[in-house]
């Protein structure tokens, strides 16, 4: 039976193919995603719950014409597959040649919207069911969502919206019980209990067998309506969508191809914003997947006869995330007021530390951002000091709470900040790059960056130790490999690290820029026999200003690098200082240009593509320095 | 009656009442609140309506020990009525020496949590009830929300994590249907259709007749036990708060003190998170208040027996606001792509004037800032160009989808910004000081500012024209009263306006402070006989970086003048170019300092306040300039 997808090019072939050959190319559909994600890591679990769902909208509405949008998009590999991107571009996937491992507006005219985070599908897709009705057409949207988009507020405004925006539009709530974690909060529970009234299950099993016996879709629509209006003071378990003024239906087997086909045209028929209730496996087809959801929510590189990932290589470095998990649990023992607040990214951060061993230290409130740094807030206010672990990217969806609660009230709350930098296979979803900017605007904010573990975990015991907002950032994936001391040290707020000497030229670093100076600095030493200081900066917020203007009274010039755009970044800050204190030194400053960077293989490459790449970094600062050295002697 | 007010100095005074003494002291209340709002302006319409429930809560609970946390809480007067703030400070509310408008941590014990942007309070309650459950305290928390604060998607993730986080936890509905405007959205009717259902309300009728026989609490809780366990088949009403495992209790008249309180006694012995849904009127006990609930929202000072605010002066210019509304309304007529957005503020950012006479092109999706951005976003995908009208401070709410869904999709989206600067009587979580740097930092963005009304209608006018993301900020009030051309024009999009020719010395100013720099600059010509060159900068982003760099070829210095922080704003960004360009010129960056601003007057006198009268920033550019005049003479 091979061969089916190789002649999938859009979406009408999908539709052309006999029904009978639909299990058969659900089935190469899952064997090709398994192939390359197990080469290119990505969310497997997530792509292979919605084979038949991806396929049945494909049968059922006409893209682009009609228009999906699929909430965080990382599940839209098999839509990517169906819509003629089924060649060496998804062989590469999350590769520097190959597709995004999201859904691009710029990769295909059957992706009307991206994303990356959770929670967007449902406002957008309203948005594009308002356009269409004053456009007077009457093409079908339909937002796709997993149960997870659902504890993210978002949605929840979307859906108070949806009835008096539009009396067209198909909400898919993509149910699998999990987000990257098992989903936590009242609807999870909520959304279980649908499932399991067995008075719900007879319902749907009722309408299922009359549906099958329709010839044609007015009849079902009509069948539709009677039994929406016979049942309706019985299904207690709708009432949540009632509430919103949607019409409901399910639940239904999401992986049944025929039934889901059949449900998605009679909600096509609907003249009433409807819900379809869908329960799907998140990993369905693929048992190493369906035993660890979250492991195989998204993942990298793994053998696919056993699932494993290849062995770490030997002695490679820890990741920051773990070292940050570990040393969190080990203050967190000691002082029951430190609590670690994460939203929905226990693993991915290292919170699972704190959350396997101190449970009662421990919260996940789900994709719910803001709530998460408003808890924190509450918190603090009581002589506790929560720890938010949030990546970067996501914590742009609390600033308000940031700037409005914790920081006007100057509250005690640590922000760990994963994934300050970039997050190569995502993308720019992923990266975060804006943090340093969006924070040193702030008043009352400390801002720092370890250039290690060991000052990672300083870094936490000093912030634990203030009694306002501190923000620490630093990148996904393996630290330097230094051993973390026994005893953190306390680190004074502002105050930066000399590293090496150095009078005329100073490059002050952030983070892992700092080992790219110190090799630097030693590699123009070898070369041209030049002194060049390293400081390794710590605080981009307070700088220090002391040993900065002190360096500057003899300097001729100061590099700064960092893991940020260069738009108001920490080169920015360093350029603010001298400027303000008369100090007349020239600036290399060395960081992101203001464009969004694409995804790719690695740091390395995607640093080389906007520039970056050690070679040009260093070649800038040769010609910087050549540019400002004493015509005499060298340094 | 009088004098009862006069002798409440905190909660135990309130207590020591008789009972019939309370109904007296609730019109003293409305009556001091009157005629001071009436003076000052403020939140009036609010505060009537809380008045009983205010009392009550003084009654049951025991502040500081207990915790009130109030959504926006600019329905806090009552509060500090009862607290100890009825002297001279509560007559100056909202003023220089006054209390602020809003609830804030260091002005009182009793004020556990500050707010002043809508949504917050749940969380924050629930981060205080988990920090109470894990110290082992049995203290109260109670979280007071207005109805619209369930339009905002936090609230709805607070909801989602109650029953998970904590077994004890008040939450009280303040449900008068307002939220600045009218509420929209599903849920808004959902409660409406609560109130109206007949059965529900003899069921609460029943349950007060029971309650008020009952002599204490435990029979009170043993009865509101049965009556739930009894009656819940039938409350199809209470099934969204029951999704969230919520007892659910009410509708009960939020102005019948005795079932008020009777109530919150229930609510403090249950052993399970319970919402109290109170039926409240904005405006209560003042009539034009009734009869406006919109105007007497929040509004300036009003004549008591009239209810209408003082004529205007005769040649006061026009807001900003109307400006923008009725260029807005203007271009949207002849172009059916123009849509309004806004987050339920139509009258504050001037959207009325669309929403009145072009109901199809205008969006108002309640407190749901996230969603206004998306729903903006998605409709921009399909040809549509949405102007979303958000307070510069309230888009702090939507930093997210504004990075990671227009700007990253380079969506055509405009986006005005009012309130950018300082909202003087209300405070730090009204103005409007961060968006420069935490916009101009992200790639794609367009962030610009006009000197006056008809620059502001040419940048509307040129938004709609862009192909991306615009962002144009204006301060609240008066505009600078010039004419707005029949005809507006298309600004270069980088391009800065020389106002007054310099070589040595130029000031770049944005907004408001183009008028300050011109009249500035022509005293120093009248006083010292300096020219100095002014420039209208208009784009914070992209610079002109063309004008601002063939300057610097001559020029002793440049003066940067701001309505933001300095940290990362309109200075930095010069600095930034002058720098990368090997341009060595030094810049006084005149701007807002690293602080929060509190609330006064006006904007003259919080400038004075954090350096920036006249005065300071004239004095600062004589030293400046006189610092760096060549000897011989002036230019």
């Amino acid at each position: 039976m091979s061969g089916l997808l190789d002649n999938i090019h859009g979406p009408a072939d999908v539709k052309a193919l006999d029904a009978s050959q639909l299990a058969p190319l659900a089935q190469e559909i899952r064997e090709r995603i398994i192939a390359v994600t197990s080469r290119n890591g990505g969310h497997i679990g997530p792509n292979l719950g919605v084979v038949e769902l991806t396929i049945a909208l494909h049968r059922v509405f006409e893209t682009p014409v009609d228009q999906f949008v699929w909430d965080v998009s990382h599940q839209g590999y098999v839509h990517k597959l169906l819509t003629g991107r089924n060649g060496p571009e998804f062989d590469l996937i999350r590769q520097r040649e190959g597709l995004s491992g999201f859904l691009m507006r710029k990769e295909s005219v059957h992706d009307c919207y991206g994303a990356g985070h959770a929670g967007t599908a449902l406002s957008a897709a309203l948005g594009m069911a308002a356009a269409r009705d004053r456009r007077g057409e009457d093409s079908h949207v339909v937002a796709v969502l997993g149960d997870a988009a659902f504890t993210c507020g978002i949605t929840m405004e979307a859906l108070n919206n949806v009835s008096a925006t539009t009396g067209r539009l198909i909400i898919i709530l993509n149910d699998n019980e999990w987000s990257i974690a098992r989903n936590v909060g009242a609807l999870a529970k909520y959304f279980n209990e649908i499932i399991t009234n067995p008075l719900y299950n007879r319902i749907d099993r009722d309408l299922k067998s009359v549906i099958e016996k329709m010839p044609g879709g007015r009849s079902v629509i009509e069948l539709g309506r009677r039994w929406k209006r016979e049942t309706k003071d019985f299904i207690v378990g709708s009432s949540l969508f009632e509430a919103f003024d949607l019409r409901y239906i399910g639940p239904v087997d999401g992986h049944d191809l025929d039934s889901v086909v059949k449900h998605l045209e009679f909600a096509k028929a609907s003249e009433q914003p409807i819900l379809l209730h869908l329960l799907t496996q998140k990993g369905k087809g693929y048992e190493p997947a369906l035993e660890s959801p979250e492991t195989f929510h998204g993942l990298g590189p793994f053998n696919v006869k056993t699932g494993r990932p290849p062995p770490s290589k030997a002695g490679s470095p820890p990741n920051y995330q773990d070292a940050f998990g570990q040393a969190l649990l080990r203050f967190a023992r000691d002082d029951r007021r430190i609590v670690g607040i994460t939203a929905a990214m226990p693993p991915g951060t290292g919170l699972s530390y704190l959350a396997n061993d101190l449970p009662e230290q421990f919260f996940d409130v789900g994709i719910a951002e803001e709530h998460a740094v408003l808890f924190a807030a509450g918190m603090a206010t009581t002589d506790f000091h929560p720890v938010v672990a949030i990546y970067s990217t996501f914590l742009q969806r609390a600033y308000d709470p940031i700037i409005h609660d914790v920081c006007l009230q100057n509250l005690p709350v640590t922000f760990c900040m994963d994934r300050a930098g970039l997050s190569p296979n995502d993308g720019p979803t992923h990266h975060g790059l804006f943090d340093i900017a969006y924070l040193r605007t702030v008043p009352n904010t400390i801002v720092m960056q370890p250039k290690d573990e060991d000052e990672l975990t300083d870094m936490l015991w000093t912030s634990i130790q203030t009694a306002g907002p501190t923000f620490i950032r630093y990148p996904r994936g393996a630290a330097a490999g230094v051993a973390v001391k026994a005893e953190p040290t306390m680190l004074e707020i502002g105050r930066a690290e000399v590293l090496e000497d150095g009078a005329d030229f100073i490059i002050w670093a952030l983070g892992p820029w700092v080992a790219d100076a110190v090799a630097l600095a030693k590699r123009l030493h070898a070369g041209e026999g030049w002194r060049i200081g390293v400081v390794n900066a710590r605080f981009a917020k307070p700088l220090d200003h002391t040993l900065l203007l002190s360096q500057a009274d003899s300097a001729r010039g100061f590099i700064t690098m960092e893991d940020h755009v260069l738009s108001g970044g920490f080169g920015s800050a360093v350029l603010e200082t001298l400027n303000d204190h008369g100090a007349a030194v020239p600036v290399l400053r060395i960081g992101y240009p203001d464009q969004f960077v694409d995804h790719g293989n690695g740091v390395a490459d995607l640093r080389a593509d906007v520039g970056l790449s050690a070679e040009s970094v260093e070649a800038r600062v040769r010609e910087f320095i050549s540019a400002r050295m004493p015509a005499t002697q060298p340094v």
